[in-house]
């Protein structure tokens, strides 16, 4: 098998985007119809403080530990956690990052008719329309989405996807005209960091095993020419000491000059005007 | 975002609460009517005895290792656990440690009534109140408080919490004159030692692992000027190369000069304080 | 509180005793009825072999690397294993270690009736009884035995128990004249090395994650003069890279001098005389 | 206990066979009827595209490192899988590679009944049979063969199945005239990096953490004689950083001289001589 290159702008060898999923109160309130309000029973305050984390604390020191490296973002957010901390994400789009959508409620798609699909991006079209930036881009809640979603986000107008795990280099969809920038597990904060108090079994990992896995992969990509997703979300990474550790992860990743920083907005117009050229 | 720096007492840079939770047999014997016996069916002798370690051998040990470096810690303590448990929690009043109410039984508030939850800290406030201090601080089982919670404290006279994990500062309750001390689960040593003998799947983590963990966040913490709360289970750290680790994590953190170390009643009057000087 | 020092023989500073569990095909055939069949379904032959990885190969390794050390040691062994593995057994009885019962199946005597159990230890009682040695000690599956698991152990004739984790300390039992020679997860194989192919989710350590853990604990275990108990499966000790450490951290437990290494009939029996003798 | 040791050609010290289980979307589409095609309900197009990423990726990938290094290596393929990559499976069987079934879809044969199980046999030779190679070998999808399994292979006309975790050493099965060659699941790439998104609790270890595993155990295997099967799977090892140390693994291994590398139906032939030598 023959490895494809991928041309990235100006010879870069590989590229990276980094993800920050918002996810405040909203993950702790998904599964259920789109119109549900967060503080509804079941109760786990407990949890949802950890989501309220993101937004009264985590948010705010990631956007301003990557603002300070200048290093490009897409924030993925849910509608409902929009609503609740507008001037978080009104700072985010102040400081010049990408605003892309993440539904309304953190629902996964595949739960969902298709209406009810339907019904999440609307509300988070509204939602997030109110901070007057284009929203381009889409993630589906657990990276789950349904059969029905490529169709609806054409649409409502999106143009890039990162929900799949699929590849190291980004893709036009076949069946649609939507491009996919694949991520993976291993190079998201949570699957190191989290702890699931539900089943009380998760490893909580130190920085720097969970920088072991990043840095490898990432060296790894760069020698592939692929395309490297780190997916943050605020109410994990945005502990002190993960905080620390991104921020030197971040000046690791910028200390290599043949590596392309960009929003997935770039991203995904380069891969069409690629296509395009190669159409010629 | 700016970092609010959270005003210390006497300059000092960060705050350092020990919490210890009591815990012994009615950790596995929660999630029942309040009035239940630890005894009563469904049996688990073996789990059962795990959690009596902590009477019979780690809350002795803990204490003494807290008293001998003159480190201050708050106790929650179940009722449940106070009657069965007298000597050792005469002790820990007599030791000068704080004692604070951790329900009658090991059992989520979210998952009771308003009832039932009045009567759980009603039955906590006579075993507790056998030991003749005053007890003005609750932390709820599984650290997941219900709706009525702060209310039902506010009623029995409590002035703060230790219950929610979103943020690194404390702050008062804007519902509720309440002050809430938070908290977070990597500095808590059940994620790291537990083991699940339902799931059979935990890791046990070495004291190194754990110790990586507390130790990084404590140098982050202290950075932001935050409060850092441990959170000690004696059937857990009762361990004793657990028990060793602890001793020599204490002297790490007493040797920093700029951190208050003080009980969780002290730092909530702190807060109270605090937050009234910025009124006038 | 005050540490109560234990009085081992000979001036020993502390006790080791290696507790090896044979469990062969019965760790995947019990919670059932105690005559059940190891090969009746639901059929796990995959499971099953791992069990059986014990027989064939595990325990032979486990027999001759503690004979080779002169480490005396408590093989724990099922009715049903001891009837598919006789040769097994009966080598473990001739290489002069102590015989102990696990029950007839590996089924946690918690969930049995009080008949159940006790047909469990009569079938278990001949079984064992082939090999012509006393068999003083039993252990209960799953350590988790039952109410009645005393009572019907005296009505037996056993002095022993290994069955809880509340102490580090020997004790006889209050309510029955049995010696209970506590144990804890942590130093126990199965808990650093067992893949549940049912969850798919346990972390399967290095022998130096295994190793650290053991090692630190047998240290501060020494210390407090404690008792260390040692648990072992050939199933999962019993592969190649686990039988090196093995033997490695048994000639490390014996390069110190102050150790009493004994069977648990042995320890069961010094822990009578230590009692008489202050009773007196 | 006396190590019977295998005798393995020309005096190797012990066998190295290397497994790779193809493994695509057929993962996430087994526990059905043998029919079921890979999109239907209810749809995981998340889990699915991590599946996807062996057909895309992983296993072009895997190949390439493994002819480099001129490795022999059995791949087990499920027949849905070589039915939508056949490109794929054609160059495993261009570059030498030896075919072997992984049935039609992935699911545990002990879930099946015996019709069930027959047909699966019966389409993934049909799927598998396009590729104009002998295929005798066979591996269970999850490990877990049924007690109808070694008859339906002695009726298909396998000699050889690599389903079980009993032994180090490969040996004739006593009930039917199918050679096993013994696997465990600490030599298994998935146990170490696969992250499960319906529990979201397992550790994605780091390379090293996995190759410390897979070293050790072939240093101690490779002592007592034994077998050593190195299973891969090309949607979990084929990320960049694996490869890498899978690269560097492979060569370490070749790095000793007295190991014999083979594919699993050369050692099932071996097998049979060695005890046909024996029987005369």
């Amino acid at each position: 098998m023959e490895v494809t290159e991928f041309a990235w702008p100006n010879g870069a060898r590989c590229a990276v985007a980094v993800a920050v999923d918002f996810d405040a109160e909203s993950i702790y309130a998904g599964r259920a119809p789109s119109d549900r309000r967060v503080e509804d029973p079941p109760v786990h305050l407990g949890k949802l403080s950890q989501g309220r984390f993101a937004g009264r604390f985590g948010a705010g020191q990631v956007r301003r530990i990557l603002k300070e490296r200048s290093v490009p973002a897409t924030w993925f957010v849910c509608g409902v956690d929009a609503e609740k901390w507008p001037g978080e994400v009104q700072a985010i789009v102040a400081d010049g990052f990408e605003l892309a959508s993440h539904a309304y409620t953190h629902t996964a798609p595949r739960l969902l008719t298709v209406d009810e699909e339907r019904y999440e991006l609307e509300r988070a079209a509204i939602a997030l329309g109110k901070f007057g930036v284009p929203v381009l881009g889409y993630r589906a809640p657990a990276l789950e989405p349904s059969n029905n979603t490529l169709s609806l986000l054409e649409e409502f107008g999106f143009t890039y996807v990162s929900n799949l795990q699929d590849d190291i280099y980004p893709y036009v969809h076949e069946s649609h005209d939507i491009v996919e920038l694949p991520t993976a597990w291993l190079t998201n904060d949570t699957v190191h960091f989290w702890f699931d108090s539900n089943s009380w079994v998760k490893k909580i990992c130190s920085t720097n095993e969970a920088r072991t896995v990043w840095e490898e992969e990432f060296l790894a990509v760069r020698e592939y020419g692929g395309l490297y997703v780190l997916t943050l979300h605020p109410k994990v990474i945005g502990r002190p000491s993960r905080l620390k550790m991104l921020s030197e992860f971040l000046d690791f990743l910028r200390s290599h000059d043949d590596v392309w920083f960009a929003t997935m907005g770039e991203m995904a117009e380069h891969v069409r005007e690629v296509r395009t050229a190669r159409a010629v």
